[in-house]
């Protein structure tokens, strides 16, 4: 072995553990012959542990975490557990403690996938998300809760170190792309203050990317664009409320969240980046076989790509893309194991 | 005359005047021989004004205002001014002084209308979006503006009266449909302190509406089922930003916002309600005669109800719906006027 990569593994709740298998054994077999092997180690964290210890995310846990290259995770959630709990206390402690800044949320439309778009055009952008600041910082609060004078607050908390970081990031792969196209979204004529420094903070950098084009949509008129012309955009940023909700919505026009991959990056490489897929842990179909390993599969390349492998990566989303044009065929439901072990077998090609 | 209609008419800015206008002549037609008057006061509010004065909204303006049965209003926005200023100057500002806390917003898809969804069976829901709470309020401020030690930050306030009020009105209009359904829209596992506020708000006044069923989608999921099944959709009761996000792309997907109709109304009659179209000022196309005024004249449809002219109301829909109809056949681009005086003559006719 020239290499071993060492990564933490989550499987988590709900169908997280069958999509996870299907992405460790297409990791495996894209890395089959490369000298270059893998060691994982799983972190029971979840629900389960929840209810056994009353535990979402220790210390300890966190530094063990931390020890890795990189974290594969499967989904976190559960309808037994009070919502926020596991959320919060869990997968956002973590996008958070590892100051996975960068949320990357790759949108494409491989041939042959059905969309609900009666006539998308060629779909391929990128949400830059940001992942460390936005509404989702947990400075809310409420008083006199449960009687008729409660208030509750939530705090959307933006600094320039955040969106500047975020915002340079998002240029940078806007110039890597051959559009070179960034576009902003945001509600600055509301959210006046947050949506202006993040306005500023774009025009700030801009000036380091002459070759970028840069554009601005208002988050409402962006969800117009993405079902009426998604092909306009190429790499979009965004604050982390915005992303989490238009990322779904290009998850759903790309073919569902079935397929959607997603990387929590911390581009300084200070602490390991997390590998997730869109979708949750959906407890209606777990332990069925049923859900689509797709999206966990397109993370590991992302996570490969994110270690520099990025031949490996594009074995798997070439695979990915091979299988998928065969789906438009062959309309016949396939379990989780069944879609894998085809994705497995286009690897080994 | 049995009665005359007193109206304030904020024409506005952009495409505002065109299709006001339009919109005007549609009520005439279809008060014609009702024995019910229209008077129509304008008011002069917008980027011209400002421009001109410096003022948005003066309190003379407010106090006018509040002296008529009710408001429709064009458009306002304008690139030369400064972003946020005319919106929470002006609009906002409107919504707040005059405590529009339903922001009601129809989506229908009409027979024939071109959608971009491949296949996406009847809709016809409405989103009540509160309109006086949420992340729109104004509370955010920054600090160190301009310097890389910039903080700024936005804050969402939620209260049990203003979220009670608005959930409470949300079931009587789902009560009032046929199908009875109200979906609750937020972001609970993340907003925890906002999120369990309306969802207990919405189980507790749930008990007062035993024949309404009641469920909850994520904003971001809610996003994804607006275009893979908006059929499952009645009543939508949200807060005031996932309904501006929500509202614009239930509006791209029947038929763009063209066609989208909006009321903000003060329940209690204390204030004058305000209706208006969903779309903006569209400055890029102001003065040319292009822009669509259906939606406006659809919400003179709304507002014509809000002033229980329901037989008025029902005429002007069903007018448009003609319309509408006729422009599958024919889609030659036709003029703002052309179709005012299309729908005029179906009105009549
Ligand atoms: C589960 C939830 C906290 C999460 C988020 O809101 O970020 C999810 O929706 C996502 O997009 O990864
Ligand atoms: C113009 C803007 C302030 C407004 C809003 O955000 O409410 C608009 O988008 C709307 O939906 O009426």
């Amino acid at each position: 072995m020239t290499r071993t990569l060492d990564l933490a593994v989550i499987a988590g709740d709900g169908i997280g553990p069958e999509v996870v298998a299907e992405g460790l054994k297409v990791l495996d077999a894209v890395l089959e012959g490369s000298g270059i092997g893998v060691h994982t180690t799983e972190y029971a964290l979840g629900a389960e542990r929840w209810h056994a210890t009353g535990e979402t995310l220790t210390d300890a846990d966190l530094e063990g975490l931390a020890q890795h290259e990189a974290i594969l995770l499967g989904a976190i959630g559960d309808p037994r557990v009070p919502s926020g709990v596991l959320e919060r206390g869990l997968l956002l402690k973590l996008r958070f403690a590892f100051d996975h800044y960068v949320n990357l949320r790759p949108s494409r439309l491989y041939p042959g996938v059905p969309t609900p778009l009666g006539n998308p055009g060629e779909v391929d952008f990128v949400v830059v998300r940001e992942g460390t600041e936005g509404p989702y910082v947990g400075n809310g609060g409420a008083i006199r809760v449960g009687t008729p004078h409660e208030v509750a607050n939530e705090v959307s908390v933006n600094t320039a170190y955040g969106v500047e970081r975020v915002v340079r990031d998002a240029f940078e792969r806007a110039q890597a792309r051959p559009r070179k196209k960034l576009t902003l979204v945001h509600k600055h004529n509301v959210l006046v203050h947050a949506g202006h420094l993040w306005r500023r903070t774009v025009e700030q950098v801009a000036a380091e990317f002459p070759d970028v084009t840069v554009d601005y949509a208002h988050v409402d008129a962006a969800t117009i664009y993405l079902v009426t012309d998604p092909a306009r955009f190429d790499v979009i940023v965004t604050d982390n409320l915005f992303g989490d909700i238009l990322t779904d919505l290009a998850a759903a026009i790309t073919g569902g969240i079935g397929l959607a991959a997603s990387g929590n990056i911390n581009p300084t490489g200070e602490f390991p980046s997390m590998f997730e897929p869109v979708h949750g842990s959906a407890p209606d179909i777990a332990g069925q076989g049923k859900a689509d390993p797709t999206a966990t599969i397109l993370s590991v390349a992302l996570l490969l790509r994110h270690l520099g492998l990025d031949e490996q990566a594009a074995g798997i989303e070439a695979a990915v893309e091979q299988d998928i044009a065969d789906r438009a065929g062959n309309p016949a439901p396939r379990s989780t194991t069944e879609v894998g072990d085809s994705i497995v077998a286009r690897v080994r090609g």
